[in-house]
């Protein structure tokens, strides 16, 4: 049960969404804005990178639905789904970008903390032609999912296992973007559990 | 020196922040739902949530100038500024209410990650009424800390030592608040300081 009263039937970071409207709003510009949108990464590489910080902070919810809106956007077949997986595991030993791992690994020492970001791994990303604004968004993603597990964990809310759940999550997500969208509104994935149980 | 290029004489966030205007713009109008406005705790209240858990991730810019703030907010005497200090030492042993000790409990459960917070920490602040709303906020302001303190830290960002830069951001934070300022405009401590070397 969730520490403080949210809406029945919405998982993780909706049921607080709704419940404050007034820090929602800037919350989803945020990662609106760090997100989707045109950027030298696309929108599966920034996925990426928050759900990898979700995996290491053991967030189930946000790891759940930012691998899946990754998935989504690499083309959503199941060898997308488990490239993400891989990802999770061990990033060094999959088949994405240099660049993309040396990205990761400055994430990684965000999420323990921030002064766990050496030069030496600036340095790495350097070699791999990564410029300053992909080094500052690399850092605030996952700064901002360091923000987003502990929001959703930090309140115990619901966080169904049901994989048909994340995956609306990630198809809606890929294609609406996090903006002008009704959180409130029930997933079907939702409802056929319900209706199932 | 930061990680990436920033504008020179611009301590701590201000250096992001003018960096990349349009993460700028919800990370301001964040902060400004969360530790400013009409609450059932004042603003200082909020200030030493986010000033204790800066401590905890040990970010000096972000515990100086919240601490600052929250001193300010109390009325800016030495005396507010030592209470300040020994919340970050020991808050458990300051004439703090046992509502705000309680919350400060779960603050600091928030920074370590969200699983930490337990329900006998909600039941114990609970018993000092605190409501949804109140656990709301601390929860979200302590995880966006957590993220402050990962972008400010995680860039490398310049942190002067001098205390007066501190004081001068704090009056002018309780003053005004976080959004509308202009953060690329030069602290005057700081040009001072310049002055001075």
């Amino acid at each position: 049960m969730a520490h403080i009263e949210l809406g029945a039937g919405l998982p993780g970071i909706r049921g607080p969404m709704v419940f404050s409207p007034e820090t929602t709003k800037p919350l989803c510009d945020l990662v609106q804005a760090l997100l989707t949108g045109p950027h030298t990464l696309t929108p599966a590489e920034r996925e990426m990178i928050a759900t990898y910080v979700s995996s290491e902070n053991d967030c189930f919810y946000c790891q759940t639905c930012h691998g899946s809106t990754a998935a989504q956007h690499l083309g959503g077949s199941e060898a997308d789904y488990a490239l993400i997986t891989q990802i999770k595991q061990n990033y060094e030993a999959t088949p994405i970008s240099a660049k993309m791992k040396a990205l990761l690994a400055i994430a990684g020492k965000v999420q323990k903390g921030g002064k766990h970001v050496t030069t030496e791994d600036v340095a790495r990303a350097r070699q791999q032609g990564v410029t300053d604004k992909e080094i500052h968004d690399t850092v605030l993603i996952a700064a901002a999912f360091c923000m987003f597990n502990r929001y959703v964990d930090g309140l115990a809310t619901w966080q169904p296992k049901d994989p048909e759940i994340y995956r609306e999550i990630g198809k809606m997500t890929a294609q609406l973007g996090y903006v002008n969208r009704d959180y409130k509104k029930p997933l079907e994935s939702v409802m056929a559990l319900q209706n199932k149980s």
